[in-house]
């Protein structure tokens, strides 16, 4: 039995605008939002496109009025380089990308724009927005507050946010360098995965209700917590957690929209902070891209590890599903597909045609 | 037997600067670099400071002629919040501080500032030039590229750096929030450690020749590599691997200095990035430093793990030092006064005498 069927990325991309114009959201704004979801899903980030609830999410949250359809994103406060956008708990995509467009536009004018972002919501993977900068030549930073899931280091219970960071890079000939990571050990998916599967997790990814490591993934939901990037303290994981509260500051605090003790996770409650670097602010955008190009080629050509297929550089297996993918078609497990199929029943906008199963 | 020696941070900082200034330093550019390294004792960073040898490093390099005492930093490259500075080969605090200087002021008129430096040496600890951005009520940044000393996920041998970064937020009433991170699990300082006490290091922190998890700190030095923030690829490693190269990127590419497999770690290769976001340029500093105490408080309120003394902010055990150490003196081991005494009669300047002994 076919287990997979493919979408054309531009059916399946019309398809998904089309739902959120039937929930009343103006066009552009559908757009957009529609990049950053088929974004995730033409790189492979399984976890923030149509193979996850995302769009049912931003679909549910529509229909009940919880994310405001019609928000306008509002600059409330601008210098040349920085500006404060709260996005009027609309779509997080609108005001992601909308702020992420003026950090370009302001990097244009004096080579550095950064925007924080209050009053906003889930906005999918952060390199849809770090990759807007790079046709433009420009360094592009993006990172967001996100679930409350992970240990403060040295005490117990969920303190801080699984905030993911993402900062592209662009070269020459070779592929650009995508950074795009959570500053916690791993994302809350795994630890779904391995108790549906009953397995143990490894030592260093979650601690019990106590702040005591374990192996159980099933702590993680009595109490426990994901560790920071880097584990326990003695493997550094205070650093993973200094990362978190830095998104947490630039996002949350600068923005004005509070740190993720005060916000208590419901809807327009979403920070986000962006940014843009000019290669030509600093000099030479062909001198920088020949050098990325070399370093690219330096960290491959690196020997493997025992047993390893060797080394990769940030972005390469994103760019290389996102090259297959728009050549062969998006993916979906029938499961995902059965999930598409009823949204497009409901909103009465019918799923594409798969150009292929597998 | 007395073990510490302590002395008037004062008296230090003027014995520092005066050895620099016999070894034919400027008097602006020798309190600079005494700036960084006396900084790095009195927050107990005994990394950086006259602590280790970096003082006699410096000097050494001065002596043989590899650094340029009478280096002027030149900015090559400029535009309204970005800048290329290259330090001439001259003390890496030199060229650092005035970058930093010049981020800041650029950060004054357009809310944001980042300047790529090449042409440096060693700078010192990373939080010195963050830090500076908090008088003026900003949020500072400052990252260095450091020794090759890190595997790349999935390859063996040194690749990376041990590339450290620093951000420094200001609170109202509360101690200010100061992220000093190296993007590796440890220093190499700490392997040498347990080697010299015949100690196992905890599986994480480094790999064999062949790319293995070890527990044998002699195999660093036999082919090995530390590994970076995360550990090995399960727990994140590639996380660290790529921040390690996001510094690489935005100090050695962005200045035109060139990348890790470039620089061959000879003087005036190293490179740094430093930056200032103006947090008026985002709105009320006010308000900023109200949710930061209410974000430190917070923090510091979570329930400790068991066993744990609790959670720390970050910064906050760095500035509690300095507060006692500008108070009771800056404690050295006799070992490194005996070094220091060394260097005094080297250079003709005599170490003042100590306040206290303990």
């Amino acid at each position: 039995m076919a287990d997979y069927s493919r979408f054309d990325a531009t059916e399946i991309k019309r398809w998904t605008s089309d739902v959120f114009e039937k929930l009343g959201v103006p066009p552009t704004d559908a757009q957009m939002t529609t990049g950053a979801l088929i974004h995730a899903d033409l790189m492979g980030i399984d976890s923030h496109g149509l193979n996850r609830v995302t769009v049912q999410s931003y679909a549910g949250g529509l229909k009940n009025g919880s994310i405001n359809a019609k928000a306008v994103p509002e600059i409330v406060h601008e210098a040349s380089s920085t500006a404060v956008i709260d996005g009027q708990n609309g779509l997080g995509p609108v005001a992601s990308t909308v702020a992420m467009d003026l950090a370009i536009a302001k990097a244009k004018e004096t080579g550095a724009g950064f925007v924080s972002i209050r009053g906003s919501n889930h906005y999918g993977a952060s390199s849809h927005y770090s990759t807007m900068a790079l046709p433009h030549n420009m360094i592009g930073f993006s990172m967001t507050v996100g679930g409350l899931g992970v240990v403060a280091s040295g005490g117990r219970g969920r303190r801080v946010g699984i905030n993911p960071m993402s900062v592209a890079a662009p070269a020459a000939t070779s592929d650009p360098f995508i950074l795009d990571i959570a500053t916690s050990v791993v994302a809350a998916g795994k630890l779904e995965l391995a108790r549906m599967k009953e397995q143990p997790v490894p030592v260093g990814w979650i601690v019990d209700s106590k702040g005591n490591d374990t192996t159980d993934p099933n702590e993680y939901w009595k109490g426990g917590a994901i560790l920071p990037l880097g584990g326990g303290i003695s493997t550094g994981g205070y650093k993973g957690y200094g990362l978190s509260v830095m998104i947490d500051i630039l996002a949350g605090v600068l923005s004005g929209g509070g740190h993720i003790g005060q916000r208590d996770g419901s809807s327009g409650g979403t920070c986000h902070f962006q940014g843009a670097l000019s290669i030509d602010g600093f000099g030479s955008v062909d001198n920088f891209k020949a050098i990325m190009d070399h370093l690219v080629e330096y960290l491959k050509s690196t020997e493997p590890a025992e047993g390893s297929f060797g080394v990769l550089v940030h972005g390469e297996r994103e760019v290389n599903a996102e090259r297959e993918r728009l050549q062969k078609g998006i993916p979906y497990h029938r499961e995902v597909v059965g999930r598409l199929e009823v949204l497009a029943d409901e909103v009465g906008v019918p799923l594409p045609k798969p150009v292929a199963v597998e």
